[in-house]
C-alpha cells in the first residue's frame, strides 16, 4: 500500500507533452493583481511555486536556474557593484547577487508585490532572508517604466521575469525597444543576463528569437543553457554587453574568482559547469544559424 | 487562461479505470496508526476525505450515500431506539442517525481516534455537530471486539467502514462469523445496514459475497444501490434482518414515517428513491443468483 | 512488473472531473466532416467510440444505455411497427429496435456517413449485423431537415444523438422548433424517445432543460435515468407521447411483452429495471420541479 | 475544440514524477519472452518504443541519444575496425556505429529476438536499413555469455541496454564481473562506452555506481552526459578504456575526424558538444566524488 498521496500537479510543458508532480500539500492559492499563483509542496521537488499554471522555481533545483542566472554575468564583470534585477519575486536571484561581495546595491523591481509577499512568506528556503539585506532596494512598478525613467547606471541587469505568454504581465520586456533601453542603463563594461526560456528540441522559437533580438541591441551575445529538470529539460539565458567574452575566462580564472568574490560555496557554478553551459548541442547552434523574427512591441513572440 | 489550479486527485476505481478531481487546497495528510489520511478540497466535489488513498465521502454527494446506509434501516423497524455504528468516523452517519427522534441511544465505535479528530475539525460539513450530541457514545475500540464481549442489543447496527482490502482495518468485519456476533446483538425486530462496496459492472465481487454471507445468517436480506458519483458510480447496501421486507412500504407509507420521525427535509431518500434504490437492474440480479464465495475468517473476499 | 501498458484515454466530464481508462490499443484516429472521431481498446471498457473526445460507447457497457434508451418507448407502444433514429451511428440502436418482431421498418438518419462506416468496420460488436437487416433504411442526411419534409408517421421515434455542445452537429436536433416537428411525424399513440445528457449532481441543466422543454409540445413526459460507468454516473432519457403512462406497466406486464415481442433475452432491461428507472432519487426531482429555461433555436442550451 | 486526441502516455520517471506524451495512435502491444513491449506514435515524439513501461526510444530525440553513446567512443579510438554492441535492438546504434567508414564489422547481441523483428518492423527511421548492412552479424543470445566464451577483440564495445531493474533482463551486464569479461575482450587500445542510466538531482545513483564499478576494472574511466528529453532531462554514459583521454582532443580535431571517417551529417555530436558533454555540473561531480557502492553480482544496485 502506498502511504503517499495520489495527488498530481500538471505542468503542461505543451499541448502534447505533460510533466506531472506527486503533491504532498497545498500551501497557498490564489489570484493577485496580475497571475494566479501557488505555492505547492511536492514529493520529489520540494515546494514550487506555480504562477499561472506554470512551475516557476522548485526547492530542488532552483539552485541551477538561479545560479546559471546570475554568475556568468557577474564572473564575467570585472568587479560588479550596482546590480538591477526585473522580475525575481522568489528573492533567490537576489540572494544570489548578494552572494557577490563586490555588490554594494541591488535594486529589484518586481511588479506584482501580493505575489512577493507570498514568496517571502511561503519560499524561505529560497530568499533566505535576502529581502532583508541592507544593501537591497525593492519597488513594485513596471520594470520598463522604471527602466526608462531612471538615470542611474547598473554594472549588471538580471531579467528573471516570467516567460512571454499572450496576455501575460511579461512581454513588453522582451522587445527590442525593451532592450535598446536596457542597453542605456548599462554602466561601462555592464552586463546583461537574461532568463531565455525553454531550448528543447519541441520549443526553442523565443530562445532563438530573443538572442537574435539581442543581437540588434548590443554587440556581443552569448546564448547558454543548464537542465533544470522541472522545467522540462534544457533551459535558455543569454548574455549581452558590449566587449564581453565569456569563453575566454578559463576555469580556472572562474574558480578564482569565484573563491575571492562569492562568500559561500556554489553547488552548480563553478568554472567547468560555466564551460558546459556555453558549448551547445550541435542541434541548438544550427537552429540559431537561421535567421529568426526580432521581437518587437509591435510584433511580439510568444511562448506556444 | 485557466485560472483553476492544475492539481489532481486521482482516485483508482480499480487498475485500469481512475477518476481524477481538480483540487483547490489540501487540508490535511497525514498517517494514523492504522491508515494514510488525507482531506483535500476539490473544485467540483468540495472537501473530500481519504484513506488508504481512497475517497471516502465527498461534501458534494455524501448525502446520498449516508441517507442510503442510514434511513431504509430505521424507516423499516417501527421505531428505532438504539443504535450501533461502526466505523462512520466522519460522523455523517451519526448526524442521519441522530435526525431520527425516536433514536435515544447511538453507540458509534471506530478504531481510529485520530482520524474522527481530523474529521471533526476539518469536515465539519459532514457531522453538524451531532458527535456533542448528548444521546451518543463514541468508542475508539476494534467493533468486532466489542460487539461480541458486549450484552447490549441495539434496533439497528450500521456498518460504516472502508471496503474489505488486503492489510487494510476493516476485513474482518465483513465476515460470516462477525455477522453471527452482529446477529446476537440485534434486539428483536432489529436491523443490520451493511455499506457493501462498490456493484458495478466492473467490480461487483464483494457486493455480492456480502449478500451471499448475509443469507447464511438472516433469514431476510435485500440488496439495494445509489449512484453516488465520487465513489464511481452504482453503489451497493445490504438490509438484513428478521420478518423484515423493505419492498412493501408503499412509498406514501415512507414518507408519512420520514414526516412524523425525522426533523429536517432529507435530500436524497423518500419513498419514491426508496423504491427505485431496491429496484437493481437486470445484469446484478442476474450476477447474484450465480452462487457466490461465502466470506469467512479463513478465506476473505477483497476489493481488487 | 505491471504488464499492461501505461496509455490511459482521458474523458472530461467536466472542467474538473475526469475519468481515465487505460488503453490496450488504437484502432481509428481520424477526422470526419462533422467530428474528430476515434475507436479505442481498453483494458476495463473494451472498444470504446470517442467522438470530439467524449467517450460515447463501451463495448462494456453499451448494453445499459441502448437498452435504456429504446426499450420503455417500444415496450409502452401497443405494437410498434415503424421506428425512426435519428443519428445511432454505431448501429447498437438499431440493434434494438430490431430485436422487436413487431418492427417491420426501421429509418436511421445519422448525417455521419464517414463515422458509420468506421463503426461498422471496428465495432462489430455494436452493431451485429443490424445495417445488414432488410427492415433497415439507412440515410446520411441531417435528421431535422429530413423530418420536416417527410409526410411519414412512426410509431416510436429515438433520438441517439451526441450531447448539445456549442459548434457540435447535434444542438438544432434538442429545441422546441425541433420537437414541434418530430410532435407531427408521430403516429396516434407514438412515442418519443431522448438520449438526455448527464443527470448527476454536477451536471443536469441539459437533462432538466430536455424536459420543460418537451412538455411545452408534448402532454406526457417522463423524465428517467440508467447508470452508464462509462459516461460518468447517472445518464438521463426522456419520453414523450400522447396518452402514455410507462408507470402503470406492471413489472410482470413488462415482462410478459418482452418475451412475446423480443427475440432474445436483454442484459439491463426488464420489468423490475423498468420501475428502478422511473424512480428518480429525490435531488433530481427537486431539480426538475424548478422551471427551467426552454431549448430553442434562438436560446439553445449546451452541455458545458 | 481540440481534435488531438485525449490519450497519453505515461512515463513514470520515478514514483513521484511522471512524463506524459499526447498518443496518436498505437502501433504494437505484446510481451516477448522477455519484457512487455509497445510501440506507440506520439504527438509530440513520434514513434516511441516502451519496454517494460518505460520509453526507451523517440523518434523526436533518439538521435541525441544514439549519437552521444557511440560516437565519443569511437571518434576517440584512432581507427576503429571491429565494433562489439550489446543491446541495441533498435538498430540505431548500429546506424551510428556503421556511419564510421573504418568499421568493417560490427557484431550485435540482443537476446530479444521478438522485440528486435518489432522494431525492424515499426521503427524504420530508427534503423535506416542497418540491419541490412553487410558488415553486421545479429545474434539473439545472452551477451554475457557470448563475451565470456568469445575469443574475439573489438576496437569498440557499446553497451546499449535497459537500465538494471529488479527482475529485468539486464543487471548482470553491469557488474564488475561482466566489466572483466568485457575488458579481457577490447583489443589494445580498445573503448568502452555505456548508457549509464539516468544524472538528474534525482536519481544518480546507478550512474554513480556504474562509474566506480568501471573504475575497478579499467585505468581511464570518463563520466559524460547529454539531455535526452524523452528520458526526463540528463542522461548519463560512461567512456572506459586503457590510455584513452577524450579530453585532450581539440574540437577541431574532432571535427576533422567527423568529417573523414563518417559518410554523413550528425544533427547532435561534434566538437563543441563533445566537450560540452564532458563538463559535467558541479553537483554531479561533486555526487561522483562520494564513494559509492561498487555493482557486482552479489550485490547488484538497481534503478529504483
Amino acid at each position: 500500500m502506498d502511504d503517499d498521496p495520489s495527488v498530481w500537479f500538471s505542468d503542461a510543458i505543451n499541448p502534447n507533452f505533460v510533466q506531472q508532480y506527486r503533491v504532498r500539500g497545498t500551501l497557498f492559492t490564489g489570484q493577485t493583481r496580475y497571475q494566479s499563483m501557488q505555492v505547492i509542496d511536492t514529493c520529489d521537488f520540494g515546494r514550487c511555486l506555480v504562477l499561472d499554471g506554470k512551475l516557476q522555481s522548485s526547492q530542488r533545483d532552483e539552485f541551477i536556474y538561479h545560479e546559471a542566472l546570475v554568475h556568468p554575468a557577474l564572473i564575467s564583470h570585472p568587479g560588479p557593484s550596482s546590480v538591477f534585477i526585473a522580475g525575481g519575486g522568489e528573492g533567490a536571484t537576489l540572494r544570489e547577487v548578494l552572494a557577490h561581495r563586490s555588490v554594494k546595491k541591488a535594486v529589484m523591481v518586481d511588479i506584482d508585490e501580493e505575489a512577493v509577499d507570498v514568496c517571502r512568506r511561503f519560499l524561505p528556503s529560497l530568499h533566505q532572508g535576502s529581502f532583508d539585506d541592507g544593501r537591497m532596494e525593492l519597488l513594485h512598478l513596471d520594470a520598463r517604466k522604471y527602466l526608462s525613467e531612471s538615470r542611474q547606471e547598473f554594472d549588471a541587469i538580471v531579467m528573471d521575469i516570467t516567460d512571454p505568454v499572450e496576455g501575460g504581465p511579461s512581454w513588453m520586456l522582451y522587445t527590442r525597444e525593451f532592450y535598446r533601453i536596457v542597453a542605456d542603463r548599462l554602466a561601462p563594461g555592464g552586463v546583461l543576463a537574461v532568463q531565455s526560456g525553454p531550448c528543447n528540441l519541441h520549443d526553442m522559437a523565443v530562445f532563438t528569437a530573443i538572442n537574435c533580438t539581442l543581437r540588434e541591441v548590443f554587440p556581443e551575445v552569448f546564448p547558454y543553457a543548464a537542465v533544470v529538470p522541472s522545467f522540462g529539460g534544457l533551459w535558455g539565458f543569454t548574455l549581452a554587453g558590449r566587449g564581453l567574452d565569456p569563453l575566454t575566462l578559463s576555469a580556472g580564472e572562474i574558480n578564482h574568482r569565484l573563491s575571492t568574490r562569492v562568500g559561500r560555496e556554489l553547488r552548480f557554478y563553478d568554472g567547468m559547469t560555466h564551460h558546459g553551459m556555453f558549448h551547445l548541442p550541435r542541434y541548438l547552434r544550427d537552429a540559431m544559424r537561421v535567421r529568426k523574427p526580432i521581437i518587437t512591441d509591435q510584433s511580439p513572440v510568444f511562448l506556444s
